[in-house]
């Protein structure tokens, strides 16, 4: 079957995902103290950037890969669903990290973030990986230099969000830079892959 | 008409009825205290995880009998928004359980999951026979033997959740298992009916 | 431009707005109080429900309504968002309704949900009227007589929710009937209509 | 690629955005002090409209922008990304103007609003003009003096909005009411614009 109903079940997650951090921020001060609760809370406003952004590069580079896959089967439909599941906990422990970044409880919501993110790394492999073995459900006019290059570039994702897990568990602050080092780094990178696409085929 | 809007309205209910479980997903305490209350609460991420994947699962059957189906008429569309509204509330019992998985209360939350899922199962059946029957709403190039099969998987849901229903009320743990075991076969029966389709049929 | 993006976001927030009633549907009980907990709180599930079932009948007759428009200007768009800012508003009052069933605020529930669906109705007017004089935005195949049998059953919906507000004012519990009735009637009606639509012309 | 699927998740984030906020309408009163309650509440209300009407806005106007796009690549995606972060942020400061609307807040209040609606204009401008520099995705068929209208209305959002905030510093309430002419201007210069569109191009 086409792969269309499961992008739209997949951007309805995604967008609800971004969207509903939302809900967490709030300032419940009275009267002229706001000004000083709003300027406090700049974690939530943080988390919440941080968290529309991650969401934003994961809906991308499922948009991305769902431009080369043209078929799906129960068994593809299920991993997605098990990779939406990750996606939309995402906000959660962000949450976590933004409420305890001034706290003993850090390393707890470090190593939540990390085994989240770790969990879902490992969900987009399968993701991914079981679509392109043997090019299973990938579309016939897809370049193969490209299947190749995303199929790279996915295999670290797991191994680098573990160590950062073990890391948060010596230096919690430590593990929330590299958190915050490997986001910005999926941005740039996604803007370096645009330009470097094999000549003759739209990148997206 | 044509069914394409139908999907629409029911992906986003499925995709907001997936995902707003996580505004449930709390974490209050403070400072050094938080790893220990994270380890406590994890009931709350296995009802997420369980309720995703229930709803997914649902997802993944309407989208099947839809691939069949190329009409619908306004009746139709009514089954449609009883069957969303069930499946939209299987989030609430499921906390329920969550919260009260080790407590007095398991009894009523176990009941209140059985006949919400009862309900659901009702709708399902009713939206499935009622597009089947005389195949009033099949595409005309649907094969019959899919057809005919769906109709025997929809028949034992209704009667398999009432029966656990029953058995909460005698005992509220085994009931618990009985919902996860049924949970786990739909995974299972999925892909094993993904691969015995008949040859020559694309099986979703 | 055609419609298609208009019923994308129209979708969106009629599936939010039909799940949201969702989060407020509780039960804070411990331990083996929750079973009379579940069954003192059943005006929260009637609530629940009504709301799903009343946004879903809008649904169904936005849906048929765009199925005989073509095109869309941005007035068209402008009371359209308007239209869809009364529908997302509608679970706010059925709650209050459903909180206040048994006591004195009965009164000003009833009030504010029969304020909401009478500008509920008035934008639904203004929506089709819009649409329907002089065939403004109706699609050339259309069938007159259908786009005139909608004119005809959109003209009473503001009196009909108007007057019964003004018998809110009088009797808070024969408004909250009167409305009950109303809904019934919509959902028997819709039935009725589509068995009656002119033959040659599929009535959704 | 095409925007087909940039459509569905901004479709999605805007209609989430605009429905959530009834979440937060809320009447806590007992009994016959409803009434009192419910009365007392409007800038509540008025917060939801204000908010919805506004996010309605911003759809149509990203609307008519992706009417003239035909392409996206990986920036513009991004782009979009932190477009829709913006504006889903909106009903925030919205409802803290609501709830500080009579108290010493207004200021800290119509601040945060502000610098909400100046980032808002300066990722709608960077979403146009990264688009429309060069044509660079835009569509062949598309009126370059449609392209340049669309270009002249967005240059003076970001000034307007950043004046706007500096009002908000000096006089709360004079900024309050500069934010709701914006509104109200942009509500009515759209429809204006739609009726002086060049003759033989659909506007929308």
């Amino acid at each position: 079957m086409a792969t269309k109903r499961l992008e739209a079940f997949a951007d309805g997650v995604f967008a609800i995902a971004a969207t509903l951090l939302i809900i967490d921020v709030t300032a419940d001060a009275h009267g002229g103290a706001l000004g000083a609760e709003l300027r406090h809370a700049w974690p939530q406003y943080a988390a919440y950037g941080v968290s529309f952004v991650t969401i934003g590069i994961m809906w991308v580079n499922h948009h991305t890969c769902l431009e080369l896959i043209e078929r799906a089967d129960r068994r593809f439909l299920f991993i997605n669903v098990a990779l939406l599941a990750c996606i939309a906990f995402v906000p959660f422990p962000t949450r976590l990290i933004a409420e305890h970044l001034r706290d003993d409880g850090l390393r707890a919501a470090a190593v939540t973030y990390g085994l989240t993110m770790t969990a879902t790394a490992i969900c987009f492999a399968a993701f991914w990986f079981y679509a392109a073995t043997g090019r299973r459900l990938i579309a016939e006019a897809a370049d193969q230099r490209l299947v190749s290059g995303i199929s790279r570039s996915y295999l670290p994702g797991a191994p680098i969000y573990g160590t950062s897990t073990l890391v948060a568990l010596v230096s919690p602050t430590a593990s929330v830079i590299l958190f915050a080092a490997i986001a910005l780094f999926y941005v740039l990178e996604s803007s370096l892959f645009a330009r470097e696409a094999p000549s003759g085929f739209e990148p997206l």
